[in-house]
């Protein structure tokens, strides 16, 4: 088991653009057939801020994830409207 | 619902120290009642670095956590042992 903590930093006034990229995303990685998890959350005090929590089969599972139709075509949408880089960490259980 | 992501930054010579406070503090946070989830993962690439994922009924059910007797005994031991100041995010759900 594998678990992914990814966090994007979208510019406030595109906000609103990114919404549908990310419903698509997360719509098209459940059906990824190792993924047990993908949930995308936004913090409170920023609205730009946008958390996924990610549970993968294994490391293979998340390649194969960052290697995807869906991933290759959205991620690169939703970049334009960062306004800073996204960062990732990859946790196993305590 | 309230999800939440807390991070702590421990020294890496007092890892070993703080394990077992982490399992005292896990152990009893999801025997509270009002707490959904509370699992902690480790960075595989820093073991200093903890991180929590948490799922609280809502904001009184975090509060009364803050408040409870193990996190007013454990967190602060454990904080003896960090090398910076921990982080914390509140979210909702997209």
């Amino acid at each position: 088991m594998l678990k992914v903590i990814a966090e994007d930093f979208i510019k406030p006034e595109d906000v609103e653009i990114v919404i549908p990229l990310y419903r698509e995303l997360v719509e098209a990685t459940k059906q990824e057939p190792l993924c047990i998890a993908y949930d995308l959350f936004i913090d409170e005090k920023d609205p730009g801020h946008f958390i996924f929590i990610e549970e993968w089969f294994d490391r293979a599972a998340l390649d194969a994830h960052c290697a995807s139709e869906h991933f290759r075509r959205l991620v690169p949408l939703i970049d334009q409207h960062t306004r800073k880089e996204a960062t990732y960490i990859l946790m196993t259980a305590f």
